[in-house]
């Protein structure tokens, strides 16, 4: 298996995008992606980027991504945060989702992050347990909540 | 009452360390504060802010601060993380956490982030029907999962 770990470049965003799609898709979510090829590529280069993704490369093929950024604990201090861990469907159970995992963790101690945080659904067991047996903690107090755009411009028009 | 909301400067992160040290408490890990008030001023101040703070003073005394940072979503582009929003205990009550959080929503909305997130504690039920009223949205199969600097340094180690 001739694996490649590397750094994400612009010509590469058409296939992110791709697996972010087949990643809603399994959360049964596949219509919630509004996002495409072109923001991405303004987003994630040039001076400010707002993400970096890392690209795990199988035969020349791009068939997962670990895509991340910094987050601000007020305890720790700077942290980062893994947004998205996608393996194409039918590469999974090769070792790629773990390899990227592992890239994002030695990235973030070799540049003196203090935490990594990611989040996971509740339902996907087999992730839950990997992450457990990997050090990590899953936190069953805590809520994620979200004010999305349609409920913001409602809030402001009303405040 | 004389409530004030503006962006904070370097001399506020002595009052901003002390609130964030006040919620801890409420959420009984007193001792997880690892942050001091010149990390703050370091990692909030400069050419690259790592956050932004909005203290509330009240007859010019801090009482209240929404302490937020910018997040990416793979869904919907650029985000706003609301890390922390704390009220002093003694002036809970008062409108201030409302204050803070309306003004986090309205820099969201003005500088059109397609979403703000935060996490709240399951138990914290004012504080979700409070979120919950306001158009926000609480997930909850979603579970926060944290790599800390311990588990860190020994998954690097062993990988």
């Amino acid at each position: 298996m001739d694996l490649k770990l590397r750094k994400a470049v612009r010509s590469d965003m058409k296939s992110v995008l791709h697996l972010i799609k087949e990643l809603a898709t399994f959360e049964n979510e596949p219509d919630a992606v509004d996002i495409t090829e072109e923001i991405l590529i303004k987003d994630g280069f040039g001076e400010f980027p707002a993400f970096e993704t890392i690209v795990a490369e199988l035969n020349d093929e791009i068939v997962g991504i670990a895509l991340f950024y910094q987050r601000y604990s007020t305890w720790k201090g700077k942290s980062i945060h893994l947004e998205d861990l996608i393996v194409q469907e039918n590469h999974r159970g090769k070792g790629i989702g773990n390899a990227l995992y592992t890239q994002v963790l030695k990235y973030a101690h070799k540049n003196n992050y203090k935490r990594v945080a990611w989040e996971v659904l509740d339902w996907n067991t087999v992730a839950i347990d990997f992450y457990k047996s990997t050090g990590a903690t899953i936190f069953e107090e805590w809520r994620v909540a979200h004010m999305d755009e349609k409920s913001l411009i409602e809030f402001v028009k009303n405040n």
